[in-house]
């Protein structure tokens, strides 16, 4: 690995000028307004003080900016991470205990660690075996998971819980002590994020103003909104009426810490890590890939796990929590017209700006606000429109939605990924153990075979061409011996059997220990066998053994010249 | 499911005459000879008293004779299945305590039931998830710690462990203390059965029987074994030398046992239960198909699933332990002429005659002998040359065997099966996730496409013909967008691209994402994308989608009709 594919700052850095410097910098002031409502919110849903949420947006941006390759993608507390860090967390101490911010902190070491080490090893294709629908079943099950566990905070009660029916039950049980000035203030401001993102861009457009400054302007929503009940916690005195409020944050940088090095504690949390890690890493791959396309860019996934696991070591030092590219942050620092990743260090520096001097300012705001912007944010996610779509195209892709969906509302999260992968590829073993197997003939003028149940096909009663579309390895190699054993008990006049491999991409041990009691068997019985269109690399391998002495038959390229050699006589066009 | 499939025994009990009955008789005498030193010695290899053997080797043969579909398989403990139970107990009891004897049970009724249910939801494919080398590899792997476990009886020491290491260690530790007159009958014991095996055979039939006589007189070698060594035994007082002897075996039936019921005990067995049972049961259907083979027989694996559980329930019941198909008592029986499961019938009875009248004869019997037989017979199983086999095929199957082999060694026979299963099926997705992707041209004169890398084809530069050599699925999808954007950036007069579907024997909802994509980015770039030979079942399932109509190309029935019709003018042949 070369020193610039380590450092792929050094490519922007060369090129950078004022006019992209002034670009980062807008882009920076206006990202730091919109990130400190969402990281003080994230930081709260992880269980973790308000202030922890700030600390992880500092050091880990600048770390990004070293070692990322999007030149757009804002890293940062996002809310799918913070709710498994509050999971894994949870399960080794109290929320509130320093033990339970210690584990944050080596969650977020521990997912470091793990992504540098996979990004070490090229290990980003892991990441390929979250199918589709378990992402989308898992973002839309956690964003139903998140905004009901946010609604204590708008009903000023205390009700927790890890799945759908543990959260819903403890509400319902605590709907008698709901806080009406608390109310007063989550309700609205729920509505208004809601306007805020449908209702305020066009209105601002109609009224003359840009579409892309109409845009921005709706995005600032939140801030406006941090503003005002802020005020109005303080004017009103709302905190002695029983409004949650934020509280003391302390001023100041966040001190350099020392994870704790307990090897009980980090076998505990290992695998939490590593399922954050790798959800965390999608997540952004998949942000930071649409950013990137849209301005024709690209990004390197095995580089990303060494910019992503730098900005979690460099959050673990920092005090800070697990983190990863947002899908919010990011589009609003590229609509903002971030240019390289400087933007991110900007925005660091604004992040930092604020915890040295403004931190007191937040001591009025209500705690329903922070809820109210993580509602807003996460149900914005939520897409059960998946289950129809798979539904309507296969089972296996609706059972992984379904799977995926219903095990994370019912069980908690880590379960319901977990869940969903192996569903999924469970499903996939399932269908490659009992592979589609055609009888194939030939399609008249044509030297192209298909199957003879969907077309018009010549076929010879003394030839059997099978197509079996899988490749032969352990897990069908017993099916593949049943079912041609079954065809030839059917088929008396009998004479050749030919195994058209075109879909054939591997052979392993198990199968061709399958192939050669099949060849002995068939020539017991006066039948020979026959291989055709067998792909370089199985050929190949199938040379290093004497398979091809013992087999009976011949290797054909094609399977019309295996037909037209074994029907000698006849001849076709 | 009708009467007649659930009990395949009516099937040949209609059949049943005079000749079969002789024949069955027959075989059932020596079975039942042979038998009891195998059942003595590998219930003492399970940790269990040597009784527990015979008591398996009664109910369940009656039990696998009602259900069970092969017609010479002999049921009862076998070497691998004890080693397992061994395993399994040693983590919940000490041997020789009766909770000890209690988790053997339990171990049968789990087994059983777990069996009973994979036959009544027809999963006996799971088995199939076993691929070759990983048995092969378990079983080499078994043989080697049962031999190295038996060492101890020829030594006459005590030595303990779970593993090569800690066993051999152990042996290591009590050199010191062998005891002389017990190595005096262990180890002409093991040279004696080796050279039955070997040289007797051959030795008989020079000195002028006939060969299959002479085999099955040389099977005797146990049987005489254990009569010889037990008089020497009783009559050199053998045991107030040092000499472990069996000692006490109870006289009588076994009494019916009902498994204690302990939610808690059942839910430690139940995973070493599932990996016994699938472990017997594939042990069992590769004997059972082998000896059907021969007599041009049938067996059905769901149905085996059934006769093997109800074995081992009534194995549970009867005071026994897990039991299933074992290839050298199944080769006794099928080659002393044993027709039908009655055979299995009147073994059982001739060994609940021994349980009831011969046990006190047992008394002076050495372990050191039990422990030459269990020796010379798992030492036959050790086949270290699958390694190289392995390793001229294929890297992913000797990596399934070593890793197999490897950890069953060092780390236990329960976590070295699991390690194997797991490895082969990671190494098969791995491969399927990077797939070979070809590009190919014609083979002039035909109308066959390969890849232009491995033959003289013709290409048309405005057309890149693609043969993605894999289903299309999530683990994958990621990967091909990624290389067809790589071949995209190297050919600049594209106008076409036409991927060949003949591998692509399914399309799954992540890869009609990539697929969408791809068309999408092509489209932008002023390039249509075509499909060519795609499959019946795959396109059924596009068919459900809107993909056909946004797809910027056409679906053509074969890669030639594709090219022909894209290249317009050009007309081959």
């Amino acid at each position: 690995m070369s020193v610039r594919e380590l450092f792929p700052c050094a490519e922007w850095l060369r090129r950078y000028d004022r006019g992209i410097l002034i670009s980062d910098l807008i882009a920076a002031v206006i990202v730091t307004i919109m990130l400190i409502p969402q990281s003080l919110a994230y930081a709260l849903l992880a269980g973790l003080p308000a202030e922890v949420g700030l600390y992880a947006s500092i050091l880990p941006l600048v770390a990004y900016a070293a070692f990322g390759t999007s030149r757009t993608l804002a890293v940062g507390p996002v809310a799918v991470v913070s709710l498994l860090t509050a999971a894994a967390a949870g399960k080794v101490a109290q929320q509130g205990s320093p033990e339970y911010m210690m584990a944050a902190i080596i969650l977020a070491l521990l997912s470091g660690l793990l992504l540098l080490a996979m990004g070490v090893l090229r290990l980003g294709m892991l990441a390929n075996f979250l199918a589709h629908p378990v992402i989308a079943g898992f973002i839309t099950a956690s964003g139903i998971i998140i905004a009901v566990s946010q609604v204590r905070h708008i009903l000023g009660v205390e009700a927790h819980g890890e799945n759908l029916l543990d959260l819903s039950m403890a509400l319902y049980g605590h709907l008698g002590q709901i806080n009406l000035p608390t109310l007063a203030v989550g309700v609205p401001a729920v509505v208004f994020l809601f306007w805020v993102r449908g209702g305020l861009a066009p209105l601002l457009v109609r009224l003359g103003l840009g579409r892309e400054v109409a845009a921005m302007a709706a995005k600032t929503g939140p801030v406006v909104l941090v503003i005002v009940t802020t005020l109005a916690a303080w004017l009103l005195g709302l905190g002695e009426r029983g409004v949650a409020l934020v509280g003391d944050v302390p001023v100041g940088l966040p001190a350099l810490t020392v994870p704790d090095f307990s090897l009980e504690l980090w076998g505990e949390l290992v695998g939490s890590a590593l399922l954050l890690s790798i959800i965390g890493f999608v997540e952004s791959v998949s942000v930071g890939h649409t950013l990137a396309a849209k301005r024709r860019q690209r990004i390197s996934p095995n580089q990303e796990l060494i910019g992503l696991g730098a900005a979690n070591v460099a959050s673990s030092v920092s005090g800070g929590m697990p983190v990863t590219g947002g899908f919010s942050r990011s589009v609003v620092n590229f609509d903002a017209g971030a240019q390289t990743p400087a933007a991110g260090v900007f925005t660091a520096a604004g992040i930092a700006l604020v915890a040295l001097f403004l931190t007191p300012l937040l001591f009025y705001l209500p705690r329903a606000t922070l809820a109210a912007t993580i509602i807003v944010a996460v149900l914005s996610l939520v897409d059960l429109k998946i289950l129809k779509r798979t539904w309507t195209y296969s089972l296996s892709d609706f059972a992984a939605v379904a799977t995926t969906i219903g095990v994370t509302l019912l069980l908690g999260v880590e379960l319901g990924v977990l869940c969903g992968v192996l569903a999924s590829i469970g499903m996939h073993l399932y269908k490659t153990a009992k592979p589609h197997i055609a009888v194939v003939g030939q399609v008249p003028g044509t030297e192209h075979f298909r199957n003879v149940n969907r077309h018009e096909v010549i076929t010879d009663p003394r030839i059997l061409s099978l197509r079996v579309d899988e490749s032969l390895y352990f897990a069908n190699s017993n099916y593949l011996e049943d079912r041609v054993y079954k065809m030839l008990a059917e088929r008396q006049e009998l004479e050749h059997v030919i195994l058209q491999c075109t879909a054939v991409n591997e052979i392993d041990f198990s199968a061709l220990e399958s192939l050669e009691a099949i060849n002995t068997r068939l020539q017991e019985a006066g039948i020979r066998l026959h291989l055709s269109e067998v792909k370089g690399p199985v050929m190949d391998m199938l040379k290093r053994t004497d398979f091809l002495e013992h087999l009976s038959g011949e290797v054909y390229l094609s399977q019309y010249q295996a037909v037209k050699a074994l029907s000698g006589e006849r001849e076709e066009r």
